[in-house]
Order: structure tokens, then C-alpha cells, then sequence
């Protein structure tokens, strides 16, 4: 898919996602993906268009929890395994953690030590690219693996944010963009 | 696919689960199944044998948060829409809740008053049935929003916990027994 496809794909997806002033705290515009996650047609179309130009992937990390929702269906276009990313405490086997910053609070990222083999093809799926905190936490828990970080895809991006700024180099793809 | 099919698909899973001893807490052993998710044509195996023999499926209800991994992929492969059932105070559009017991834990689940229309066809997918009650109130809130429920799909159960006697009368299916 081209970036005017993947664009225009994003423009017609947009008006299924629900704006919720105020959530989870005031001055926080949410954008609820749960309305266009219910339409079947919509989600695999936001699906495919996220899979789009990734090939020969060989593992799909998911972000908790919103990045579970997108990164499997992704996984299982792609032929891929899944590879969750999860909050402190979560994963039972031993792992590696790194601390990261996000729009209204601060929080940790885990992931399996054993999850991920040297020169393994990554993609890295969440729900919304906000300030890049959370991808970057991500990316550096893949790189500590020695996977190879081949691209990052969001459904999302509010661009006022600038979230793509803290992980140059590295290929990122947005379905909506506000 | 027949029962015995369905169970000889398990059978092939099963040790690709890893078993991990008193977590989260003593004496509970937990059947991690990131190993299996990680591995892509056995994810793939795991998602379809899930998804067969439901049809006309409209919404796919996916349990937070491990139920959200096999669940998308899931709606994905019947073309149906997700409907997340999330902990308190996650879900940004007003809620309906139940409460339930788990295995070693109390809590809440909601979902979304607009998430389901009524006489929908709803598949209920989770990781686990354990005990049984974070089902039985998905089951509750998918039949508050008069939706019909055609069936439960697990990865995994754990049989001497009885979970599939707390809700009689409805289609239970399992891939991996315990």
C-alpha cells in the first residue's frame, strides 16, 4: 500500500472512531477505537491496512492492553508468532524491564528474555502512537533481545505530539492521524 | 471439526504451553501460553481450531486482557466485529458490570451499554476457563444487551475446577484439556 492509499484508507476509517472528552482525565480527548473495532468490515480493513508492506515478519510484539486487540489479528495475516509486551508482573517467566513515559502517567514494560531469538524480524502493533514513549520502551526491550525492529504500526497518531521524533530511523506506519 | 479432532489439535498444542509453579501466588500452577503464541504456525493452528464450527457470527466478545490475544484473530478469520469486556473504569462510553470470583482474586468486568445490538450472534472467546465466572458474567452482559451468546471458545481448561458446569446449557469449546 502507498502512503496516499494508506492515508485515504485511514481518512475513511476515522468517523468510526468515537471522540470521549475528558477521559481518563480532564483535558484528555480519548479517541475510543471500540466503535470501529465492532464493525467487522472496518476491522479487517484496519487490520489489513496495518499488515500492509510488512514482509517476512517473524514475530509480532503487542503492547498492552489496546495493542493486544490489533497485533494478533496482524500476527495471524502475516503468518507470524505474537510476542506480548506486558506491565510489571504480568509475565510469569523471567524477564526484562524498561521504564517508560506516557501522555499522563509513568509505567514499565516487560517482556519474556527468552521471547525473541538474535536476528528475528520484528514488527511492533499498538493501538495509538501518542508521545512515543511507549514504542520506544519497546523498541529497546526488542533490541536488548537482538531482534531486528523492522518497522512499528499503530492504528492512530496524534501527530501534535510528535511520538515519531523519539524513534528516528525506524520505519513507522499510521492508519488515522490526527 | 469433530470433538476428536478438536481434542487431537489440543493434544499437539499442550506442550507448547510452559508450566510455571505458584504463580502468581504459591500453589497455583500456571499454564503460560506465550510459548504457543510465539510460534507462528502453531498460533495459527491454535486461532482457526478455535474459530471452527461457529458461523454467522456478528461480534466477537474478547476478555481482558489475555482474551484479547486469541480473540481478535478470531473475529478476524469469521469476519465478525470485537467487543472488548474490560476491568472497571477502562471502557470510556458508559458500561453495564457484573462482578465475579476468580481462581484467586475477586473483580468486575464491563462492557459497553452500545456494544451489542439486540439478537446478535456472540462468540465468547477467553485464554482460560477455569472456575467459570469470568464467563458467567460475560454471559451476563452479553444477554443485558439482549445479545444471543452461540457459544464459548477457550485455548485452555482446566477440568477438575468444573468451569463448564457454571454455565449448562451453553456450547463450550476447548482445544487444550487439563
Amino acid at each position: 500500500m502507498t502512503d496516499p492509499n494508506r492515508q485515504a484508507l485511514g481518512e475513511r476509517l476515522k468517523p468510526l472512531v468515537r471522540d470521549i472528552p475528558d477521559f481518563p482525565q480532564a483535558g484528555i480527548m480519548f479517541r475510543d477505537i471500540t466503535t470501529l473495532l465492532a464493525d467487522g468490515t472496518a476491522f479487517r480493513q484496519a487490520v489489513d491496512g496495518m499488515a500492509e508492506g510488512f514482509t517476512g515478519i517473524d514475530k509480532v510484539v503487542i503492547i498492552e492492553s489496546r495493542g493486544f486487540i490489533l497485533g494478533t489479528p496482524i500476527a495471524y495475516a502475516l503468518g507470524a508468532g505474537v510476542v506480548p509486551v506486558r506491565k510489571p508482573g504480568r509475565l510469569p517467566a523471567p524477564t526484562y524491564a524498561e521504564a517508560y513515559s506516557l501522555e499522563y502517567r509513568n509505567d514499565e514494560l516487560e517482556i519474556h528474555q527468552d521471547a525473541i531469538l538474535p536476528g528475528e524480524q520484528v514488527l511492533i502493533v499498538d493501538d495509538l502512537l501518542a508521545t512515543g514513549g511507549t514504542v520506544a520502551a519497546t523498541i529497546r526491550l526488542v533490541e536488548r533481545l537482538e531482534g531486528k525492529v523492522a518497522g512499528v504500526s499503530v492504528l492512530a497518531e496524534l501527530s501534535d505530539l510528535r511520538g515519531r521524533d523519539r524513534v528516528p530511523g525506524y520505519r513507522v506506519h499510521s492508519l488515522i492521524v490526527y
